[in-house]
């Protein structure tokens, strides 16, 4: 294992958070509680809280920032963040208006989410929760009850942060973040394993000429291996099971996120994303906005991620809103 | 090897280069001329020309835009483009006021451009070429002769991008672009090799437990090999090989780039840039802007580069600008 950590593996995520605030003045590290917060939000508004394991950078704390997040709960690698945390963000960042707090669908992030919910609602804190669970690879696994949340949380971040830029209430920003989970779909390929730094070996065996189909974003196994095929076939295998689970209607206008899991060259990424683009296109799909990089990682795991949301023209305006994070901006 | 591509290595730049012409409507991909170019050049605008070998990306066709760079022409992986690439494209996006080549020093790309300018001057094109040769890693190698030119190329296109956007006049331009490069220094390891998709295996060996330090963006070799040690070791050999090569004045103001080299977790670059930031403000340099990210890669290698620009406040106001590519957006 080669990593760039310091002496142990167990301060990988505090030495991270320190680069992380020294880089962004616009961010606020809160080391004693592990909790990053937008170091100005504005009163009234309405705060989104995300958090889940480390491993996964930019999100979510890359994420945050005037038209994103107020706040992410960083756990270990690729380990739940636990309620004491959120609590500390929900705290950090209500204003009065209350909080919502966006969960990938993980099990154990969500039973952690739920028990700072009720701690929060004690302290008199409004809290509403929304379930990220865009993943159609499998219907439960090991980890979900239901589907994995994974991409799609850029979207529902997103979008739901201009949301609550513009003066919303808790409850429509908790809405339009369903709107958006309810919208999106993801399906992802794994190449190669990945290896946190406190196991020292990858999390698991992928034969040189075999890949994950469906594969979450810690490597949980997915539909199946097959032998690595040309990158058009994958293209066209991800666009298919995303649109056989949710059909494009006629006319429908999408923004995609094709989406690197950590160690895939963005040469990769764009060979993959011409495909995409054409197999979307036979479907009738017109991409009106995309992302292609690394926004939801699995430290070095080789592979790439599609996520689809339908979106109306009201999603398209709010996904163009001004939005100034360390790994999404525009507009500012 | 696993590589999203499709069924053969050679059509793997056209193939990228569509997903990109997909992904990118503010972008004109010339397939017959492999040149990339702006989609709409202003008319008596200097035009900013880059390019190299592919397998650096989002460098250089991702840095094309309002802001920064008008064309840029890639070369097969690792292999410099053809001066008729770089002919091509100064007729594509020369509007009258002429044009500057940006090029990384490879012995390769400078001659090519060299050609290339000639011809160009053949048209009537006024061409200012600029080498940049920040890694301070090597003097000379068996691929340059002088200094290499890596990260700093980021700057270099963004400040002197930001002087054209300006109405700035060629030669203004490209002395704006020399002046960035002279004040710039840069210094990376590699954590492992590459593995182009043409020859299907590492393009050299890396033991379990060794580093390259001074590594060049194929691989090249640097200052010699030596056991991985933590992160905060290897961030304090960045900062010494670039402040003793040039030391930092008295309240010295920088622009930092920290570059994962293609398979490096944002986390791990987080790491390193905690460290960093600690040694350079112990030498009294004050980071005024930074990128934390993948800019300047090397295929799926993993590793990092350190990038640094001791900048006056013309160079920071110029960063500041707005800029609107692929892989830079801020202010549009």
């Amino acid at each position: 294992m080669k990593k760039l950590i310091n002496n142990a593996a167990a301060t990988m995520v505090p030495d991270a958070l320190a680069g992380l605030a020294a880089a962004h003045p616009g961010l606020n590290v809160d080391t004693v509680n592990t909790v990053v917060t937008r170091a100005a939000v504005p009163r009234g508004k309405v705060a989104l809280i995300s958090g889940g394991g480390s491993g996964h950078e930019p999100l979510h704390a890359g994420f945050i920032g005037p038209g994103m997040l107020d706040a992410a709960c960083p756990g270990e690698i690729f380990t739940s963040p636990v309620p004491d945390q959120m609590h500390a963000a929900a705290k950090a960042v209500d204003s009065g208006a209350g909080v919502v707090f966006i969960v990938p669908n993980y099990t154990g992030d969500v039973l952690n989410f739920e028990l700072a919910a009720e701690m929060a609602a004690a302290d008199g804190i409004a809290v509403e929760t929304v379930l990220v669970d865009d993943d159609v690879a499998v219907r439960d696994s090991a980890f979900t009850a239901g589907r994995r949340g994974t991409g799609a949380t850029v979207f529902v971040e997103k979008i739901a942060g201009a949301v609550a830029e513009q003066g919303a209430t808790l409850t429509e920003v908790a809405e339009a973040a369903r709107a958006v989970n309810a919208a999106s779909r993801s399906f992802a390929v794994a190449l190669t394993p990945c290896t946190t730094p406190a196991a020292g070996r990858p999390g698991f065996d992928l034969p040189e000429d075999e890949m994950e189909v469906g594969a979450g974003i810690h490597g949980e196994p997915g539909r199946g291996r097959v032998k690595v095929c040309p990158a058009g076939e994958i293209a066209t295998s991800m666009v298919e099971a995303i649109c056989s689970d949710m059909p494009p209607r006629p006319g429908e206008h999408a923004i995609v996120l094709l989406n690197g899991m950590g160690a895939t060259p963005l040469i990769e990424l764009y060979v993959l994303y011409g495909t995409v683009a054409v197999r979307l296109a036979e479907r009738g799909v017109t991409i009106a906005r995309n992302l292609v990089g690394d926004y939801v990682t699995s430290l070095d795991m080789a592979g790439a991620s599609l996520s689809v949301c339908y979106a109306d023209d009201r999603m398209l305006s709010l996904w163009d809103a001004p939005v100034n994070t360390p790994a999404l901006r525009w507009g500012i």
